[in-house]
C-alpha cells in the first residue's frame, strides 16, 4: 500500500476537468454582450457598469434548484435544470425592478460526467440568452464522497441593475390596491421533497409513467421549467405601472406577497378567482394534504404576483392577456388571507 | 399508510428554516455598508454602484469550498470555512485589480441544523468584515436525499469593483518582469481530496493526532484558514505597481500563473528560493507523491503571485515584508518551468 498517489487515483481527474471548463467556453461566449469584458480563464469575470443611467443599484440574488434535481437524476434529462435555475433567480431581481446583467452558476458533483455538465451549462447559458443576461463564469466543483452516482447540486447568482429612483421596495403601495396574478408553468422550483414523496411513495409511480389526468409523463410535468416572468413584466415596469411584485416561491403566497407589503397592510387572495392547475390537486388528493398546507408549499399556479393602483388594474391584466387574472386586494391589517381556501382541491 | 402529509413529514421544517433565515438578519446587517440598499426578506440585495469612478468595471467570481468541508465536518468545527470561502472568492477578483463590494452565498444541507448553519454564515460574515465587503444575502436550501447526515455543501459569490483602465489582464507584462511570491497560510482551498487520502488512510491519523512535524493537530493544520491577500495588495495596487496577479489555487503554480501571462511568454519558478512548508513535505513523503504532481495539487507554500517590473520589485518585496520573497522571472516562450523541483521534498 506504498505506491505513489497521485489526485487521480484519490478521485478527482484535473484533466477530465479542464477539458469540461473548455467545453464551457463556447457557451460563455455565446452569452456574452458588449458589457462583458472577459472571456473564459479569467479568474473573475468582468462587466462594466452600463451607461446612461443617473444612480445605478445593482440587485443581487442566489439561489439553487432544490430537490428538483432528483427528478432530473431519474429522468437522465439535464437540459431543463439550468433554466429553472437562471428563471428563479432573474424573477427574484425582477421582483424589485431590475434587469439582469450577468449570471454566474455553480455545479457541484462526484465524479465529473462531461456529457452531463454540458447539458446542464448548456441550459444555463440557454436561459441567459432567453433573459439576455451574461454567462459571466461559474464553478464547476469535483468532490468525491460529497454527491451520489450521477448526482449533483447546482446553483446560482445573479447580478442586475436598476434606477435608485425605479426601485421596487413595497412604499407605493396602499390599501385597496389590487392584486393581480400571472400563472405559473408548473411547480416551479418548490415543494419538490414533498411533491416527490407523493408522487413515487403514495402514487407509487415512476418517471415514465402518465401524470394522473394528463397525457404528458411525470417526468414531462414535474420537470416544467420555471418560467421566466421579465419578458411579460418589463414593459410594465418601463411605463411605472408596477407598484410592487411579489415571486411566488418557497413558503408559497403567504410566504412571499408579506415581503413585499409595507408595515399595515395584509391581503386578501380570492381562492375562487383561478382553477388550481392539475397537478396541485392531483398532489393534494393523493397526499392528504390540508389546502393550508398545499398553499404555504407549492405556487398553486400563482407564479408572480403584481400591486397595482386601482386604476392600473384593467391595462396591466389587458397587456399580459390570459395568463393573468385579477387575484384580490390589498387591505388593512397584517398577513394574508386565503378567501375560500377550503374549498379548492 | 394514507395519513395527511405535511411538508415536515416529507423532511422540510420550514419554521425551522425561517428561524435560521431570521438568526441571520443581524450578520446582514452588521456587515453592510452605506451602499448597502436592503436588509434581509429582500428578495434580491440591493447595492449602489460606488461613485467617484470614471469607468466601474464588475467583477465577479464563483467558487465553493471543495473537501475541505470534510474536515470541518470531521472536526465539529463550523465556523472556519465560510472565511476559507470569502477569502478565496475575494483573491480571485483581486487579481484583476478589483476591490470586493459584496458577496452572496449558498449553503445546501440534508436537514438545517440551526447551530451549525450559524456557525458557517457566522463565518462568512466574520470575513466579510474582514474585507470590507458587504454580505448581501445568500440561500440556505434544505435538501434531504442529497447530503449525508451532518454534511453540507457551501458556494458563494463576489462582486467587486475596479476602473477600467486599471484591470489587471496580463497586457502589461513584459519578458524579464520579476515573480514576487506571496506566502500561502497552508493547502488554502486545494488538494483536500487527495490530502485527506494521505492523512487518514496512508498515515491512518485521526483529526485529534497531532500532525507530523509539528504540534499542532491535524485539523487545526488542515483548516488553516485560505488567507486574504487583499490587505497586503491593495496599497501595492493603488500605487500601480503590479502588472499582473496569480492566484494558486487548483492546479497549482502551473495551472494559474499561466492564465494572466500573455501568449509568447512563460515562467520560471526557482524552486530552491523558498523553503516549502512542512505540510506539503509530509504530504509528499507520506503519499509518495512525485514532485510535479504535488505541484499540480497544492500550492506548496506560494499563495499569490505578483508580477511587477524589475525596477519595481526592491520596493515592492520592502513593502511586503517577510512573507514574500523572489520567486523567479518571466521569460520568453510558454508555460512554467519549475527550476530545481527535482529536489524539493
Amino acid at each position: 500500500m506504498n505506491d505513489p498517489l497521485t489526485y487521480k487515483d484519490a478521485g478527482v481527474d484535473l484533466d477530465a476537468a479542464d477539458r469540461a471548463k473548455r467545453s464551457f467556453a463556447a457557451l460563455l461566449d455565446a452569452s456574452g454582450d458588449t458589457n462583458t469584458l472577459s472571456g473564459l480563464g479569467a479568474f473573475g469575470g468582468l462587466y462594466a457598469v452600463p451607461e446612461g443611467l443617473a444612480q445605478p443599484v445593482l440587485v443581487a440574488s442566489a439561489d439553487g434548484v432544490g430537490t428538483k434535481l432528483k427528478l432530473a437524476f431519474l429522468s437522465g434529462r439535464h437540459d431543463t435544470v439550468g433554466r429553472d435555475l437562471v428563471n428563479h433567480c432573474v424573477n427574484d431581481i425582477l421582483v424589485q425592478g431590475a434587469v439582469p446583467l450577468f449570471f454566474l452558476d455553480y455545479l457541484a458533483t462526484g465524479q465529473l460526467d462531461e456529457g452531463v455538465a454540458a447539458q446542464v451549462v448548456g441550459g444555463v447559458s440557454g436561459a441567459c440568452r432567453e433573459n439576455r443576461c451574461a454567462l459571466l463564469g461559474g464553478e464547476t466543483a469535483e468532490m468525491p464522497d460529497f454527491y451520489g452516482e450521477g448526482e449533483y447540486d447546482l446553483a446560482g447568482f445573479v447580478v442586475g441593475v436598476v434606477e435608485r429612483d425605479r426601485i421596487l421596495d413595497g412604499s407605493a403601495v396602499r390599501p385597496g390596491d389590487r392584486l393581480v396574478a400571472i400563472r405559473s408553468s408548473g411547480l416551479h422550483t418548490n415543494g419538490f421533497t414533498l411533491a416527490r414523496t407523493i408522487v413515487f411513495e403514495r402514487m407509487g409511480l415512476t418517471v415514465d409513467d402518465p401524470f394522473p389526468g394528463e397525457s404528458a409523463s411525470v417526468a414531462d410535468v414535474l420537470l416544467r421549467v420555471h418560467r421566466s416572468y421579465l419578458g411579460s413584466v418589463r414593459p410594465l415596469l418601463d411605463e411605472g405601472a408596477i407598484r410592487a411584485m411579489a415571486h411566488v416561491t418557497g413558503s408559497g403566497i403567504q410566504g412571499n406577497l408579506p415581503r413585499v407589503l409595507p408595515e399595515g397592510l395584509g391581503a386578501r387572495i380570492d381562492c375562487d378567482s383561478w382553477t388550481v392547475p392539475n397537478v396541485f390537486r392531483q398532489l393534494g388528493r393523493a397526499g392528504g394534504v390540508e389546502p393550508g398546507e398545499m398553499f404555504r408549499v407549492f405556487n398553486m399556479g400563482v407564479g408572480m404576483i403584481l400591486v397595482v393602483a386601482p386604476d392600473r388594474e384593467a391595462s396591466v391584466l389587458a397587456a399580459l392577456g390570459d395568463e393573468a387574472w385579477p387575484l384580490g386586494e390589498v387591505v388593512r391589517g397584517a398577513g394574508v388571507e386565503l378567501a375560500g381556501v377550503e374549498s379548492v382541491g
